[in-house]
């Protein structure tokens, strides 16, 4: 097959006695799983028990580190130090790379989670403290994140092994960032539509604007949602047309 | 020099925005240090500049993994099922393991802290809990327990490296077991007495118990304290002596 | 109404993104509502949003501290001296009456959780703790143990407002103790039954014990669980019976 | 005496085992102590011995809530909704005024801390539901804020007693606002001219500013600090100018 791209989910966030997400399900569409590290969401025996969980499904695992701010699930901003991030990014890697060869996996790649993604997608010195604590955690792992933003620079410029992810859900302005989620055009709610979006950015490469304008946009990763029936659907019926269309599904290399 | 023996301290204590220990102190007369890895004490930030520190200083660095207690400082007991135990103890030595690996060094032990240390030296399944992870974290990392604990025979049915430790400033009953904190006889606070009950120990292992009975004790390690000005020049002593004595001070091979 | 008892459960389990129980059911079927506190679970918005609804529905508001113990849900045993315990205990106990007040609601009442509730109910120092916080927080707040527990002693020493609380699908020990989990007779799982043993404990002030033995248990308020649909549908149950028995369900005085 | 002003310090900021502070020596010049609540400082046992020793100093006693961040002390920015503020602020508010209260002292105010303090100051919605949970919080419980802020509208807009609090070791702008710490003039080190500025501030109700300007500035309190023996002795100073100069150090009405 010619094509290929991977997709890849949240997983891992329940909680000492709170569960969280359809895990089981998630794991039937996606190629790689982003499993929460503790600081967020997830605890050391969930993280267990998620690294178990994807290596018997066939499904790659990387870390999802997160601000420490469990209360807040890792969603509010916090201004971090370069340094804090950099530990922080590192520290958590390090717990989740150790349930991975505990487990008999290699730990794939490294996304960060939240708010501290987000802030980092913006700002190049979070970004490039971020990449190098996925640098120096060693081992060759990928560093994932939004296509068209800092992370892409962050690791070029520390040469480590990159994948840009894009949404399907979400719309893009001309520039190639999302469109604001308060703005009309944010969300792609018709999963035939996303469908055929994120067949035209695998296979050539571009994706159509909320203004109309073709741009450049070649994920190598697909995020994707399984916190709801309704999202666990749309991923099947995502995964299924990216299969019909020749597309195969595959973790990062 | 035909006699050798490590000396090991609790290092990295400190949280945040407060210090505690006088670990530059430290560093001058332990070959090996147990960083705590965030649970009881140190934080991402600390632990990374524990281990540039402990390196350094030509200290080799372990981790030193607490029960999930901040203000208690893993002091306090906790129920911790066999699972929760292992997973605990391999999420912390996983992060300390990436500190250790980005600054350029190996592992060398893993300690248990606290509560959590004496709980498991009494109890095989929480030793084996406990070496279980260690193990499973890889790279023949050491386990430190107690000599004549639980924890010597939870390295030796999984086969892992270990190192017993002793305690200069503690008396011992005829079974080799600590004389309890209450009782007569539980401290040696005579720096003198200690460091000569610490080259008998080394060089003929055996140590005069609380009763006047000669046990068995042969540690490859002693465990000092540097809390306190005080703890720092007893250490420094008994150091000197040790080598006066002709043993080499040395980290676990 | 001659016959009178309180029905409580446990509520505002939530925590941060995480959703616990079935909130909205159980306060359909309770008198009173023992609201986490955040230390096991809860949050100060959980905590808010809580003391609304019970208010919203009639229901009286106590406090349900616990060990500083999220990960574990509180239900972990911890080693805490008498003055943690009293010092925990009253924070949470603050921080909840601080709610209600605000809320236009009185605090009721405080029953501990977990394994924090398991251990002083045995142990008369740790009740005397936490019925000394319980006093100390002032405005004749009601503490709720187990019947025949040492909160029973606790609360008499101290000349405080105390109920005791029973099981309904628990079984009971000839000395009023509670079977064991692990025991035969340790559950009641027909509702019927547990139903009539109810009644006869309100109205008659005794149970039959595990051995057939007639034990005295006169409790003031009954626990029931809201955490399953089959837990709302067996307490919505007993609730009609204790009505259809002539009892009035009310909250403590 | 016709001139009083009111000297507020940070106290009660150790956590677990670890110490920080000098607050006996901090007790003997202030007349108001701000405590911290748990969420970036403090503990419930070091709330209950800092409120002890506070009463038994004869100091105010006032509560010091922070954002959820124990690791970075509340320092750092984190961007929190209007109603987690509120509802962090009066958990908080609600813990310290249990231990006030249990040990016999009434709670004086509410003064945030670090990073939420900085930020309340400059936007009104995050003043207005601190000020909302320290009116909720009943009793007349004072708000103490930057003079000049968004804290004096909040305050007046929800009619709540109110406390501006100015910096004897701060340089000030010709609006009123504090000299930007990184630019020249933002530090007054001197403690004979920190004390003719706060002398001028409580007799005059003005300050000059950095450009030479004379502005209003009348605080009802001054933040001292007492984090180092040279920060205890510059207070002390500055306390023995103001006596000498007929002001009366007392706590808030």
């Amino acid at each position: 097959m010619p094509y290929k791209v991977d997709l890849n989910s949240d997983l891992g966030e329940s909680f000492g006695a709170w569960k969280m997400g359809m895990d089981e399900d998630v794991l039937t569409f996606v190629s790689s799983a982003n499993v929460a590290c503790g600081f967020h969401a997830g605890d050391p025996l969930v993280m267990k028990n998620t690294v178990a969980a994807a290596r018997a499904a066939g499904v790659a695992v990387g870390a999802h580190p997160g601000y420490p701010d469990v209360v807040g699930f890792g969603r509010r901003g916090m201004v971090c130090s370069a340094d804090e991030l950099y530990t922080d990014v590192l520290y958590q890697v390090g717990a989740l790379k150790a349930f991975c060869e505990a487990g008999g996996l290699k730990l794939q790649h490294v996304k960060p989670h939240g708010a501290m993604y987000n802030s980092a997608a913006k700002k190049l010195e979070e970004a490039m403290a971020i990449a190098q604590a996925v640098k120096d955690a060693g081992d060759g792992i990928i560093l994932m994140g939004l296509a068209g933003s800092k992370f892409d620079e962050a690791a070029e410029k520390l040469g480590i092994p990159y994948a840009a992810e894009a949404f399907a859900d979400r719309g893009y302005m001309n520039d190639g960032s999302l469109v604001p989620r308060r703005m009309e055009g944010a969300f792609v709610k018709d999963v035939e539509v996303a469908a055929r979006r994120v067949i035209r950015m695998v296979k050539e490469g571009v994706v159509e604007a909320v203004d109309g304008t073709v741009v450049r946009l070649k994920p190598q990763s697909i995020c994707l949602h399984g916190d709801s029936p309704t999202a666990v659907q749309m991923a099947r019926t995502l995964r299924a047309r990216l299969e019909e269309a020749g597309i195969e599904i595959a973790p990062l290399k």
